[in-house]
């Protein structure tokens, strides 16, 4: 045995060698099936399914993960202690909570509130209505029950123990925010019930009573007594649009506009044209933390920004210029697999999903809406696809998502948050990047050339480019 | 056997982990062979050959490669369908086209002309006249056969399919540049036939019938229709300072700076010192591709202008700036090897051997020029050296060499493109790489000292240094 | 067997595989004990013991340290032919020497100045006088024995040969500068015997007969006839601050400061607030090598200077603008694992363990005295200390610190130089390091709050934190 060992040792050890190697490298197990050549010795193999996306499997993976969604979003009431489904919503009950949806899918986070603006995106790209069942059937049962735990709240005085607390007393941007883009857009898109009330509740904390600095920039007690997150751009910024486009108010705009300029600059660093995760009065001029779904969070909420301010608002050209600024420092940072990672600037951090799926959405978004050219960034996006379908299962989970990361101060914290199939921050990012790609297969504006083995997006109307020379 | 399997997998993961932690740390299977004290603990191993280098190693590996590129690329004429070769010059047929080559190595191809080129260059630096038979043999065998090829292009009308096409058609700087520079200067060196007709023709497309950008910079069709390629600055620039210096008319001289200076404007990146692929006019902003070898061309070309560039045309200083700030940015990205990354960047992408040699020959040809300091840039130089020798295996090929690559908008294409001993555009380079540490090892402008397990170039006549405080 | 081994082949690929994928990425061997909800799903695992520091964990780690150096490094005379012990101090042999230390841990080596001032600094904190036992066994042996070595080389003339010869005949800041300070200090204590002989001899050679610039910058005739190191920052600057200190004589300050600022303007990159390793007279504009070991000689010699400098020396604020720049540099480039790498801009080179033992004192020590914020800074010290103590064995001994190493001119040097547990130069930092994360856990100016997983160093009678949002 002994001699036997020493051999299969050397072998293996070969073995992965090679392996390793190769896995370091180049190379990968898929082949770009739009070059037809197999002997084609400059055609590469890539660790990604390179190639243009086809309509008809982005849609499929699209309803992977609704029907996933669907399935594990139960809209019932329980009794928390037995389980029992409760029905009768006459009288109310302390036990009562909303029936848990899976991991961490809560029917009321504000994560969900990003499904449902991509489940409406996704829609809107396949016409497809069986993509906003779920956000009808969420939406109906908010309209339902609202009464019934407002009742449970008067009575038992539960607070966050409610499980509608998020509404009948919202403390944070979390609460409010997220959820309050949504529940407009799905009522502007004439979905779903009345949900006027709960619109309300959502605006007025956004928009009057958050915590802000003295400069009206919206602002969190935490980590540090006074400090802003990047992540609340999302969290503020769109709610404030949407209100905006809502009411016909201005003042919304305005302060819309005010907080990407100011949470920019405190938060953006134009040497590497990426955010920090946030900023502290106590130690304003702190080392940098580039997380990258930070930065996924403030180029989706100057984009979503973008979609409802009126173009001759004074801040549009400042917004727009933030955004192009900002998606430039972020492709630069696209790594090998189209995907990128966790500290978007430390390349041998892991590979994220939810930070990757609102890169691709935000830089096909932006190239649909013409805010940049199809040319360069209709590739960047198309590889970012690449990347991200590969972390969508047969079952509609999607992998590699980093779970709820604070606002920290260290490295090791970082680079070694989990990663989680329960973690919801990525399903409405992909879903929305999913839509956007569809868009863009769509999108009349440019061609996209297959040429020497990789992709040209060519604006219409463009010069003819002239392969001639090329034989 | 359960219980063996268990141990030898302990054994065996123990192995790799240990195998891997020295892989990815330091150490390698090099001990400096300069450091004769076998006991000294302060001296490590290295992955690559750390040492002086040694005239006769890198002389019989750059006759290694010479060897192979004779065996490997023949000069015959054959029928395409038959294989029978053709010597009755006198009458064309349709089928008969030049003997291919093994792999990519076209006697016509851009890349021969660097191979031409770079054994000019071991030539004059070995004395040894044999580098040379592989010239004069391609070039005799285009002057035999140009009016056949002629004849059948007039009869068939082949286009890219007559074998002699880009001397009887040019279409791009592909075709001409490189192959013009090259000719020019064998003719200068007196070797081989006249090849007038053939340096006249290549002359006229690259000054005159290039397409260029209104301020003259010149540029490509494609892959959008304005475009410009960091790799035109060697297909362009050289050929017209090769002309000027053939014509001694300074126009050439003047279009050449104005190059590599609007190249530069639109290319280079003053924040890291580097190229970056391409620049389109349809997205003149666009998220930037430092591909390694695209840096490379440009630092050649500029190399090779200031060779033969008058020092006192107004264009010499700038030039000369403009290659030293590029060789900076390129030197700092070295990597631990030796050799540098595909994404000269990116330092997770694999180590790139034709950009690789480009620069180590730049770097010690710009050395050995005094456009550089020999100290610090000497070391540099040699530490590529010692990586690329690694790659040239004992039949003379060259491992690692990405293949032809396009300009191209993502990075998932550019980290995945297979190397391949075919591909030519190493050989070239690394040919000029060796030529020029041979003339480093002579250059009387400096010493070598191997000081502290290290080596210091120690430029002549400067004040001496003092190792007395050092026991 | 065949079969079982290709089965056995198969299971242990899968098994590398999935470790590989598990090292490469996020998660470890550690979970972080402050979170006491083992089924958090939300918490992750770390590669180092990523916590709140344990005091008696890390006096317990600091005894070891000490207990291991007690052992190591022998105060006695011996025959070096024989091994004989001397006690006779009468009449000199020529063959009298030091009996040696283990390893590299010379008892008059710069990297024992540091150890002493570290101990000095343990001892402070821990109020434990165990901790300087070998500072005083250590000085009562070097003024035991000076007479003896002085009457040796006055009979044998053995320059370097002579153990004192450092003292007798200093040639290098090396020589002098860093046990200087030490002896300075010490002194100062009130520790140890009176050595004001040894100090007069240090402090002219740091003061007076170091070779200089014209400028008056502490320079090297090595590698190259005029020569900058980083490095000196350390070997003079804290020299001159104690003898400032010693003497009361302003003029030593103004040197020192005078150090930092002209030192800073060779080789300080603003760009990425790094400094590079050295400069050089022959390629003032040379490529640069951001060597971690040297910015940690850096900012602890800047730190060493603002402890003594009078706070209204004209210099105090730019020497503390230029340590603050300095840090946010360093604390930027902080991995995933705490600990910085050998190229501290090179995050595939090794994590090297005393340049990271120099940035958690330099970091801790800065927020004990308020020059930085305890929000952030706070908690990247902490995160390098977690590192840092995964380097301490159960010995004492101290793993992964770089060996001697000169400024050196490529990668491939830097990327491999060994690392031994017998090079001494981590040591000290350690200490340093351990006694201020002790310091920091009992400083008042800060809360550490763990939260949501992680750290934060709320100052004290900052205004409150407010969780209440998150539930």
């Amino acid at each position: 045995m002994k001699l036997q060992a020493k051999i299969l040792c050397t072998v293996l050890c070969t073995l992965f060698i090679q392996n390793a190697a190769i896995a370091d490298d180049k190379g990968g197990k898929f082949r770009n099936p739009d070059n037809p050549n197999l002997a084609d010795s400059g055609e590469g193999t890539y660790p990604v399914p390179y190639k243009k996306p086809v309509a008809k499997e982005v849609t499929e993976a699209l309803h992977r993960i609704r029907t996933y969604l669907e399935s594990t979003t139960p809209t019932r009431v329980i009794n928390k202690s037995t389980g029992a489904i409760i029905t009768d919503f006459k009288k109310p009950i302390k036990e009562a909570i909303f029936e848990p949806s899976k991991g961490d899918y809560g029917i009321m986070v504000y994560e969900m509130g990003v499904v449902h603006s991509g489940l409406l995106k996704v829609r809107a790209a396949t016409n497809d209505k069986r993509f906003t069942d779920m956000t009808e059937r969420h939406l109906s049962f908010f309209a339902q029950t609202k009464p019934y735990f407002k009742a449970q709240e008067d009575q038992f005085h539960l607070e966050r123990g409610n499980s509608f607390s998020r509404f009948l007393d919202p403390r944070s941007l979390d609460d409010a925010g997220s959820m309050c883009a949504a529940l407009i857009r799905v009522r502007l898109a004439k979905i779903g019930p009345d949900l006027n009330d709960m619109i309300q509740t959502c605006s007025n904390w956004v928009s009057k009573q958050q915590f802000r600095l003295s400069d009206g920039t919206l602002a969190r007690k935490r980590p540090q007594a006074v400090s802003l997150w990047a992540d609340d751009m999302y969290m503020g910024i769109p709610a404030l649009a949407e209100i905006g486009r809502l009411t016909g108010d201005k003042t919304y705009f305005d302060d819309a506009v005010r907080n990407v300029l100011q949470m920019s600059a405190y938060m953006f660093n134009p040497q590497n044209n990426l955010y920090t995760h946030g900023w502290n009065a106590n130690n304003p001029d702190a080392p940098r933390f580039y997380w990258a779904r930070a930065n996924g969070w403030a180029v989706l909420a100057m984009s979503d920004l973008l979609d409802v301010l009126p173009k001759d608002h004074p801040g549009y050209p400042k917004v727009l210029n933030q955004l192009r600024l900002s998606l430039k420092g972020i492709a630069e940072q696209q790594s090998g697999q189209g995907l990128w990672h966790q500290m978007i600037d430390r390349h041998d951090s892991y590979l994220e999903t939810s930070a990757s799926a609102m890169f691709v959405y935000a830089i096909a978004h932006a190239v649909n809406q013409g805010w940049i050219s199809p040319t360069t960034w209709g590739s960047i996006a198309q590889a970012g696809w690449a990347g991200l379908s590969t972390r969508i299962t047969e079952k509609g989970e999607i992998e590699g998502i980093c779970v709820g990361t604070t606002f920290a101060s260290d490295q090791t914290y970082y680079y070694h948050r989990p990663t989680s199939v329960e973690a919801l921050h990525g399903y409405g990012p992909t879903l929305m990047a999913g839509a956007e790609i569809l868009q863009m297969l769509k999108n009349p504006a440019f061609n996209v050339e297959h040429k020497v083995r990789t992709y040209h997006y060519v604006p219409t109307g463009s010069d003819k480019t002239d392969y001639r020379e090329h034989h």
